[in-house]
């Protein structure tokens, strides 16, 4: 006989395979769809993204929940269950709250504001994208008061992408961080500049792409159950179990660029493949955290990809690759090259001591915005001030300044603060895996890297969906969420680097 | 304000909405999906086409019909609003004839009749595959039963893949076909065969890409709204309106496969690029007449790609890509390999004489199946037989016999038929074009394919799925699916190539 979980299982199988759907419309749009396909694909995925949400927000799934309330109080709370019941819930009172029109008006504000955004970013005219701003930040303040009461307009914003987390978390958690920082910046641009140039030469595509697959299969990337291809921003989507794509993008003239971005993306998709191993066609095998998600795929670019073991085993074969480009580079100027601090206006394009700068500054404008207290008008000019306070740089226009992201104009508030929070999860981690795996560097060392894998999947990604942030890593490392062990990260390698 | 056929084509695109994206999941499975995704796909593909078929069979349509019905009377019935809710109207009483328990059991055979069947065929052994398909056939008749009262069982499995036609219909046009091309390929064999042995040599696989590329670009295929990959077995894909792709098969040692099959490809993409010029989105861009389909893939692949005209423009071209191979192979001897008649056993290698024979074979015996005047267990025997009475050749293995092609196992009953009725058709099309366009050959002989496409987008695509077959060819040529052009046409050209 089918339980009542059994029942809930079979519907959210078929709301998943909707969202696996929605997935590979986006991959074929960034990766093959022939260009005038473009509007067709806006109204099928439309098509798809409605029918999801009826089926996640449907009176069938509310009574299916309401069914399950009396159940669930006798089911261990840590039970899959359990988890699954909270978790599907929370997603159902999440999109039950929302009006229909409020959805609607916001992917319709959206859809323009995108295009005046982009035009805007090339053209350095922030007044005319102004308005469309002041549209979506209405339109979110009016979407955060759904969700009333909370401790703060921001939470409901933060739950989207970092369930479970409060805004007053992460305030607490940057304001410890951000003075260590800024301090640490000072110290290091107050030491002589490390030279990066041999990593902008022409460096032949194809071999960059080749010796990519080689670092990520002996990551363990499980190439029958996945594939790269290039794109001009990339990304890692999971279309089902045993499907799990990524994306880089490969520069000819700086090798950088696909290098950390196949390494970064392997890490996003090394998490979903090992979460759906068990839990594939179930919500719990979907992880909502962006913060955990980003722990892994920064822990794969950064503590692996920018590590001394790491390159002391890669680093030979990168140089037979590239002899005329690398052969009398050493391998400690390599490791300082990809190593380099340098305060700069693009986030992206920022190192690991500068990044989370950029992230709280977005986060504190933000708030700010969803607060009342700032407004869009004046943006620019905050955005400014923050830069020169914290990364002591100005940017000359808004295009490098308040304009250089996407995110806004797509209506994502609520999402920046996950970058810097999987950068300071991804070294707790860090620090109970050289527990556990003492010899990890000497694995690394000799180009092994099974046994972080498997630490990986048993102590996170089998996990899925069942624990948010906060309680993952309270579970895995008995505190919560901490930047000390990144500052000591941090202070440690450019200690070296620096001559601090 | 909204009107009633407003309503029903708002609710029609989610469907082909949905439609569309099948077509995407089985373009990507085929072309991109990592191995280990096929259990996922299979389940992500049910949900749709369950999600498509539910919205296509609704009450909610039904009363949406029902409510048209008084308004429809007073239209011109040739109008596309007349058309659309006739087409629709067909469609919604065929799907909810048919009780979705039959629907999954089909399903659930054809899942395991396709899996034994592909090991039947590579171990030549009828035997195990015959349970399933007698599961298939029994399964067929019950479904066909669902329609009765009809003039013959086998007319509905026909109506799925040739809507308005009868079998009655098809079996006056092949009976009165059949004798004709059995004695002209008597007649063929007679004479000295031609050579095509320059046509099986090493041909680099990227140039003859390039070369299809080519011609497909002079044919009009627009890369800026579809794309070309490589399969296993070559198939054209709508996924909305500016996004029709194509896929070849391309064999480096016989330069035949990716040439025609390339070809006839683009004129299926021709078809759906046409048709969904002013039919995007509504039902009646999607064809739904395979025979009206293959009239224009045939079209394209035959009377244009293997005729000499095309030929006099394009072998020189194709003489310098290959020179060590085709540099001493005359036009004359070129042509004459590329229409080289020789009966075998397998259809989908067979020649333009004869092709429509390995159909006609086809036709009877799914049609004796049905009547239950045939058992699944003589099946091979009467394959056998029939081979040796029309082609002169008999398989010495079941694999090059009935076991040859896919679908019985993917229970298309129904379906063969229409591959000849393209043939057919296509001559019809090709004897009015030429009335039209009386000087075709000299422009194919400049290279200048641009008037028949505009003559096929104006007479044929234009129209979508407005018309059945038989009422298109009325309206275009005057008559109904004749044999005759088709007969006209074989004889004068193998009179040329064979001095008949």
């Amino acid at each position: 006989m089918e339980s009542k979980f059994d029942k809930l299982r079979s519907y959210l199988a078929e709301a998943l395979d909707l969202l696996y759907v929605t997935g590979l419309l986006s991959w074929d749009q960034q990766t093959n769809m022939p260009p005038n396909g473009a509007e067709a694909r806006g109204q099928i995925t439309g098509t798809i993204e409605r029918l999801l949400h009826l089926r996640a927000s449907s009176p069938e799934l509310g009574q299916m929940l309401e069914d399950l309330k009396s159940e669930v109080n006798n089911l261990d709370p840590d039970s899959d269950d359990a988890r699954l019941y909270k978790v599907t819930l929370r997603e159902y009172e999440r999109r039950t709250k929302v009006p229909p029109e409020l959805v609607t008006e916001l992917a319709e504000t959206i859809g323009l504001a995108y295009s005046s955004w982009e035009k805007a970013k090339a053209e350095n005219d922030f007044p005319t994208f102004k308005p469309f701003l002041e549209k979506i930040v209405e339109l979110r303040r009016t979407y955060a008061k759904l969700f009333a009461p909370y401790d703060h307009i921001y939470d409901p914003l933060l739950a989207e992408f970092e369930p479970g987390m409060k805004t007053a978390d992460v305030k607490e958690i940057f304001n410890a961080l951000r003075p260590q920082q800024v301090e640490l910046i000072r110290e290091i641009t107050a030491k002589p500049q490390v030279d990066d140039a041999p990593l902008t030469q022409h460096f032949d595509p194809k071999k960059q792409w080749d010796f990519g697959v080689e670092v990520i299969t002996k990551f363990g990337y499980d190439w029958k159950s996945g594939r790269l291809d290039e794109v001009v921003h990339p990304f890692t989507i999971g279309i089902g179990k045993g499907d799990t794509r990524i994306t880089t993008r490969i520069l000819p003239e700086y090798i950088g660029s696909g290098l950390f971005s196949t390494m970064h993306e392997c890490g996003h998709a090394l998490y979903d493949m090992g979460a759906s191993e068990k839990r594939a066609r179930t919500i719990l095998g979907q992880i909502r955290s962006l913060g955990l998600h980003e722990s892994q795929s920064r822990l794969y670019e950064n503590l692996v990809g920018r590590s001394l073991p790491f390159w002391q085993h890669f680093y030979p074969r990168l140089q037979s690759l590239f002899p005329s480009q690398l052969g009398n580079v050493s391998l400690e100027a390599f490791y300082k090259g990809i190593n380099k601090v340098e305060p700069s206006l693009i986030r992206i394009e920022a190192d690991e001591a500068t990044y989370n700068l950029h992230i709280m500054l977005r986060l504190e404008l933000e708030i700010s915005l969803m607060e009342g207290s700032l407004e869009v008008v004046d943006l620019p000019e905050a955005w400014n001030a923050r830069m020169k306070e914290y990364l002591g740089v100005t940017p000359t226009s808004d295009s490098e300044g308040v304009l250089q992201d996407v995110h806004w104009s797509h209506g994502y508030f609520g999402y920046f603060s996950t970058y810097a929070l999987g950068n300071l999860i991804s070294l707790q981690w860090w620090e109970k895996i050289y527990q556990d795996i003492p010899d990890l560097d000497d694995q690394f060392r000799r180009g092994e890297f099974g046994a972080l894998l498997t630490w990986l999947r048993e102590n996170i990604h089998y996990h899925g969906a069942k624990f948010d942030a906060q309680e993952l890593v309270q579970k895995i490392t008995g505190s919560k969420i901490d930047p000390a062990p990144y500052m000591r990260y941090l202070r440690n390698k450019y200690t070296d680097i620096y001559g601090l």
